[in-house]
């Protein structure tokens, strides 16, 4: 349970606002880069923390982005025409160069040279890894660009999307590090189960149940689920929070090949966030076509409306089938995105944390909030939150069995004192 | 002309609100029975004096009403999964039995008994007459289930549906109480009529114009509208007002067949209400197929949608013909409840009684808020509002032509001294 | 660049603002003739300076203007019966003439004479040019209506058509008078351009650029834009901005045959306003048929819902075409009403001016704006604001060339001291 205040606090990212403040000291995915295929080509509209930006390819290949309102009277540089290394507004013909410079002015007489004196707000960018990253914050706290392991493979080893989600970025975050409505909400029904369409004993799930551990970092945290095999192994599964919207866990092929997969989540304003998900082969074998339509999903491309929204969505209750739900699905719901973006929206735009029971099993979110909390502190105070400055290229998830032995912990990049989460 | 504090008064119903203090110490449908047709069917939402729930109907063939989110982190309950007994999230699994108690959580282990700790808000419901009652208000006031002739029947002799009616529930209430718009809004045109496409002159109506008497009641009031025939004879037409939302009225089919109606009007949100209606065959004839497709009323299967909202609405200007209204019909709409709807609703989500102007003809609806207004006050200082603990079996309306010597009171169920409204 | 006050001032237009209290002293268009085609025939609603009005035409062909409410109970008299001289609610059949006296009423007693009590706000009407004006202001201060030479030529020798823009009046009257952007967003793209594609040095439309004069009248002002030819001659092309909401400038025809055309920009609210366009031919020779379609203007019936909003509109991005962007129109918008819409609505429903830099281009912008504020106070202090008692017939537009010899302000009807504007 959160007061009022503490939620409100983490859930505002607008402009001035303390986590915006916070948010803006990291760099940011803005797009994916095929969104902007080709130089010259058409600007698209981005909404990013509450501002509304466009952003364009120009003609050398460098991606612009800008406050999307011309800064004469105010029309929206969406419609503007992207040509030699500027998107002018169709309005009057001002022209921007991708920093914000205004190049050009067709209505004004040349020697004027009112042009050398308009600028308007323009970001950094960059492209990694498929996406196209910006930084909000001040100039002169401008971290380097975070390196990760997936957006250092090459693109053949490589997949990256994203989703619209219509709700508030942190139950997004939330729904993503919590680990145990994986074998719930996601879980299949068979034919075998002792009765069809009632879920069998909750005590199976229960014994499954893993032990929860989480162990602090400096970029954030390593969570971990063990659950005991025999008195000789482990199942282990890992993932890593990092501060302030990543995560990097297995992906659904790491028990057949060297794979991982995250998330990364950001507001887009304080009701709708952008999920941007990758996948990546760690070993030496590229993604094939099929690793690429991640079959099952509910991220394949037919379930993806032209602006990423989604094909089920709250307006039709995600299509659920109430027979489906019975003896095919936990949820009723296809797709395992579908299932996860169901419940986080249907909390509400912004779920009132007031209302909450947390328990054991929601560790993770607790710890996750306690860090965003100190951080939104670290940044006030003038601070480099946590993370800034990492260097995330060896940070990888881990899934399978281990021997009682620490190997586990080896082989997930070692582990500190795990940390205890106040409920 | 009401004040805007006493038109803001009569017409807010949230928790906390005077009114809707008022109204939660009665007995309130929430649904129809047949929108949960069988055990461990799917739950329906249920909105209700600005409460969001969802309602069940559980392996027993109980009904539980909770709140429509998860007490854990929110999720609504509407996708859930209704099985063994209870109503399970489908997020993380905890599960709740009809009376709110949290009986499963599959995320936890179950050595814990977190879930003993957990109670989700529950209100009590009850099944009759095809409705699903609940009560919201404070458990040691609840009264017994109200008793009405309509509702105690064989299903066989009863019909009962309802429509999503979007604006404030008093408007729509008064809408109903008020009988001087009957033959003006509900008019059939003529072909014989003195001049096709214009209405005979509205003398015609007002010659036939009845006398308007209101009889208080414990209950409510009876209302009566005489009109001399002859020396001997006066053709009455009588309803009850039941407080705080309930009206019993001669239904369609009375003068062939003894028969009553009514309505009541159920707060959804201030800008939206759900009307049931009803009607019953007081004789020992059941209702047949074509009395339940009401023909003509306007609330054919036909002109509902799925959610009970209608075909002909708002959006669509309610399909008025121009040319029909000419000549056929004085409103121009087909369809008796569309008519009332379209007036209704034509007047704003919640009507501006500040500009209002009443006359004589507008005794009823005088009345009427002056005696919610009155029960807002005794339910504000502890005691029993009007009619909480009424026993309405014998309550029944009659129409028809009586002879001039006190029979139709005697016929009504007897009258007191009439009550005259302050204008 | 605007104060958020002044922005306030100058775009809030409902009862009571000042601005609203300015624009009440004017006679305004409330709709065209053509929407209320016959007497008895069905009225219209229309909203006005904030305010919701329905319109009809009564039996004897006059026009009443009330408000939308019936005073009884508040029903929308959009579903009106107009019938023998009057608009009679469907509800309780309250009737008013086109003054808005209660001449009926159905659901009282004759005898009562409560109607004779009862008036609705109604304002007065007058159909000249195709419109039906209406005035909202103070009795007293009631002026003649306005005489424009295209509202006093024969119908055959005029068209007037309305469309409904999705913003403040202010930024579709402020893209309406200025004229800077018309060869720059208006251009059509050629293949014998240097580049396909890609803008020509926009230093080809500096070089064209007119110098901009300003003339202040009572009335509001001549603004031209005069081009050196050679030596001998000059390049004009002149409009007038008539206090406080409209323009009379050359038309598309004035080249080849004397012709004018124009607009007036009515706040409906302050978030949407209705432009009426018209144009008339100052010969001999009527408008043809096609001339009344006006091809290319983005004003032909195939680009207009019957709500008179946009086929093309902000919800579909205006259908911008991006491949005819680079080789064929300078927007990728077809039609110019389209392209001016689409840049005056893409800056939101109320432009935030404090964000905005002018230039000089924008000269006509700036003393408009200081007129309106002028005015304001004016009207404020009690006094007439320019122009309500103004006699336009005379006012008319040029274009063409002139030689350098003062003639061309001879033919644009003379001209004063022309006036400079703040930066």
């Amino acid at each position: 349970m959160l007061s009022r205040e503490k939620n409100e606090l983490l859930t505002r990212t607008g402009p001035g606002t303390p986590m915006g403040t916070l948010l803006r000291r990291y760099w940011l995915p803005a797009a994916l880069s095929l969104e902007l295929p080709e130089p010259d080509g058409a600007p698209v509209r981005v909404r990013l923390l509450g501002e509304q930006l466009v952003a364009f390819r120009d003609s050398s290949g460098r991606i612009g982005l800008l406050r999307e309102f011309c800064a004469h009277r105010g029309a929206s540089l969406f419609f503007g025409r992207n040509e030699e290394c500027g998107l002018r507004c169709i309005y009057h013909g001002w022209k921007y160069d991708a920093s914000g410079n205004c190049v050009d002015m067709m209505n004004e007489p040349a020697d004027l040279d009112f042009q050398s004196k308009i600028r308007l707000s323009a970001y950094p960018t960059m492209e990694l890894g498929g996406l196209v990253w910006t930084y909000l914050g001040p100039p002169e706290q401008q971290p380097p660009l975070p390196r990760f392991a997936w957006a250092l493979v090459p693109e053949s080893h490589r997949h990256v999307y994203k989703t619209w989600q219509e709700c508030n970025w942190l139950q997004a975050l939330e729904g993503g590090i919590d680990t145990s409505h994986a074998n719930i909400l996601h879980r299949r029904l068979h034919p075998t189960d002792a009765r069809h369409g009632i879920v069998p004993s909750a005590t199976f799930v229960r014994a499954g149940a893993p032990r929860l551990e989480v162990y602090p970092h400096e970029y954030g945290y390593l969570y971990a689920g063990v659950r005991s095999l025999d008195d000789e192994q482990v199942y282990v599964r890992t993932y890593h929070y990092v501060m302030p919207f990543t995560q990097i866990r297995p992906g659904p092929l790491d028990m057949v090949k060297p794979h991982n997969a995250g998330h990364i989540w950001i507001p887009m304003d304080d009701e709708n966030c952008m999920v941007y998900h990758w996948t990546y082969s760690m070993g030496a074998e590229p993604l094939s076509e099929e690793d690429r339509l991640e079959p099952g999903s509910g991220r394949e491309p037919s379930e993806h409306l032209p602006d990423f929204r989604k094909v089920r969505n709250k307006d039709n209750n995600y299509l659920i089938d109430r027979q489906a739900q019975k003896t095919e699905l936990f949820s009723g719901i296809v797709g395992i995105n579908n299932q996860d973006n169901a419940v986080q929206e249907s909390m509400g735009p912004i779920v009132d944390r007031t209302q909450e029971h947390l328990g054991p099993a929601d560790k993770a979110i607790i710890i996750a909030r306690q860090m965003l909390l100190d951080a939104v502190d670290t940044a006030r105070a003038g601070g480099d939150p946590p993370g800034v400055h990492g260097d995330y290229e060896q940070l990888h998830a881990i899934v399978g069995a281990y021997p009682r032995d620490g190997s586990w912990q080896a082989a997930a990049g070692g582990t500190h004192q795990p940390l205890a989460a106040q409920v």
